[in-house]
């Protein structure tokens, strides 16, 4: 007997999300085990409120747009369940709305976070002896959720970055002055995205000079001596950092702090302001900083078809695993090869995922901690492969209207 | 008998400059007037240092290339020529390398500011009785340019900051709480490029709910009062501003200013920081700036067609006009109708462009000062449109190298 199922998205938006709802979608129309198709608004928040979208009768059309539109179409939310210990009541409104709309799978779309909730889930709905399969389908530019050898998201934000820091390489090589840019990239503890930056070079275009992760303390002093060294031998110099690099003692960089330093409190910005002004003070060169900011991560109109190839894949395959019966786990890419590339799809139990974060491995730092190895390079490489054409109107992006979010 | 030529380009880099260099290029070498056509690298200072490249024999394969290739092949300088009564020497320098090199004609791609180098060498050219045509090619993404309808490169950074704008607002739509999000856009003392994030709206998307140039006076006491009448209305409520707008006074903001008023000085960065800190400590809502920095003029990777299309004749037209006998001009666009979009290409007096500037007009911005008309729309338009398909090596646009600038 068929029952319906239930979509949701939650954390950061991506420019692949909606490719792995788009693949959700797809596979559970085509699945004898589910009827309705609900997509729930604004993560697990939508299903307590019954905000719900019906997606059973959206055409080939409207997934094709749909999985090319960036963001998160289902709007997201930063809810951290309770445990059902503290606040059981949740749970019962939540496994009421199921039985009310006769769920049999909930699918969601998410990093960490959003994997506690799919663990917490899975296990009260284990404890009351209920039949949903509860689904988690991976999802983070920032790469770092273990047991999957990259996440959706991040092969699209990857290539921006790569690009972006070659435009910003070109840009600053017009002028025949020194000068210092820093480009602060996302990636609060893993450096994954930063790394990324290294995809920019070319045999003719050595930029980025310096990459910084957080996975390694930054000394800011020896930092000055790089690129004090650097200077003469490249005039333009150009060094990645992430928002998250910390010093030796595990404290932040912040223009804050630069402020602080000197005039108080105040709240202003991150690593790249900070690096901006120390350098200026250290060695008087022209120097920018430029933050990536949410354009990395939702940049519809420059992704990976690699990585929107696979958000879809990992979607029907979560349709798939929960058809056959699989509750309480996220599907995941196993790599077998980098040249040619190949990822298998398979699944994990969700509470091995939950919680847990996947920092750069120290094989993919260089040894003095300022830049890849060919590891991380040969690892990277395949994650931004292939471009995936957009429909422009009037030269705009023609995204799918969210009209139900605003 | 056939004289050679030089080309240079000059002032800030644009997605679209290189494309007039490779017309010029193409049509010297189709020209019978011209032999040897060299590059000068780094604007009218690699003339003075006879620092050029060869460009005569490169291939249509090459010049495709080029014209996709953002930034400045040829590099930049900011070198403004002192007048030929404060310093002849530097023009007789100049002269000498032109006959040194049998110039005939002198390409400057360039601004305001380039303009004023061709009108005083233009100037000192018939004053010494010099047959050196002196040509001006216009681009400048800020599109500031009197006597011309636009200018090449403003419309790839204006087809930028409207795809980056959309995309910033359906990254802000996910999230169901109240948020202002600040977007600093370039262009110092004029708005077009600002005006142009009104091409990011569709029916279904209002952002950016509010829009300021720098031609009128920003009140931020006004602002504060119409975001705050806004978010009840809209939740996520996007401001696009130029990092121009200025207060009645005529003083600019910037966060360095919002920091001072309690913490003395501190060099930081600008308006939009500064409206972060305003309105964070007026509203109490999620506020994030986001300043669109150098990627808004270097993106070749999304550039407009009829931008880069208009770039190429423009500079096509500026060997033509040369060839035929004219010097101390610029070439421009005339625009001859909206929709079908024509522009026309001609000439004008170089003396007439140089060191003027194009502010918006009045008409152009909507009475209440927050936002811009319907005629600034119809004008906008046409300029962003049509998409240029891009080369792609391993994930990464696949641009010239450009090894003589580094």
């Amino acid at each position: 007997m068929k029952k319906n199922c239930i979509v949701a998205q939650s954390g950061g938006p991506t420019a692949a999300i909606n490719a792995s709802l788009a693949g959700i979608i797809a596979a559970a129309k085509e699945d004898d085990s589910f009827d309705k198709i609900y997509g729930s608004i604004n993560g697990i928040q939508g299903v307590i409120r019954k905000a719900f979208l019906e997606f059973s009768t959206r055409d080939d059309a409207f997934l094709s747009a749909l999985a090319k539109t960036p963001a998160m179409y289902l709007g997201s939310c930063r809810f951290r369940l309770p445990t059902a210990e503290e606040d059981p009541s949740v749970y019962e409104k939540i496994f009421s709305v199921f039985d009310e709309y006769d769920v049999g799978a909930f699918f969601y779309i998410g990093g960490n976070d959003s994997m506690d909730t799919v663990a917490k889930l899975a296990a009260y709905g284990e404890k009351i002896g209920s039949e949903v399969r509860i689904c988690g389908c991976p999802k983070t530019i920032d790469n770092d959720l273990v047991e999957t050898d990259h996440t959706p998201g991040f092969g699209s934000a990857a290539k921006y970055v790569a690009n972006t820091v070659r435009e910003i390489a070109y840009d600053t090589y017009i002028y025949d002055v020194n000068s210092v840019t820093i480009v602060e990239i996302m990636g609060r503890d893993a450096g994954w995205l930063t790394a990324a930056s290294a995809l920019a070079r070319t045999k003719n275009s050595p930029a980025p000079h310096l990459i910084y992760l957080p996975e390694l303390p930054f000394d800011k002093d020896a930092f000055i001596e790089k690129v004090r060294a650097l200077l003469p031998l490249y005039r333009n110099v150009i060094v990645c950092v992430s928002e998250g690099i910390r010093a030796a003692d595990g404290s932040y960089f912040s223009a804050t702090q630069a402020v602080e330093d000197k005039f108080g409190h105040a709240q202003l910005s991150g690593v790249g302001h900070y690096l901006e002004y120390y350098v200026k003070e250290q060695l008087s060169v022209k120097v920018r900083s430029i933050e990536l900011n949410v354009l990395q991560r939702c940049a519809g109109h420059i992704t990976s078809k690699a990585d929107l190839d696979e958000a879809l894949l990992l979607g029907r395959a979560t349709v798939a695993h929960a058809s056959a019966g699989e509750t309480a786990f996220m599907t995941c890419l196993n790599r077998v090869s980098d040249d040619p590339y190949k990822c298998e799809i398979a699944s994990v139990p969700v509470d091995k995922v939950a919680n847990m974060a996947k920092p750069v491995p120290r094989s993919m730092i260089s040894e003095n901690g300022d830049d890849v190895t060919e590891e991380m390079i040969r690892y990277l490489k395949p994650l931004i492969a292939g471009e995936v054409p957009i429909a422009y109107e009037n030269g705009v992006c023609d995204y799918l209207p969210v009209e139900h979010l605003l």
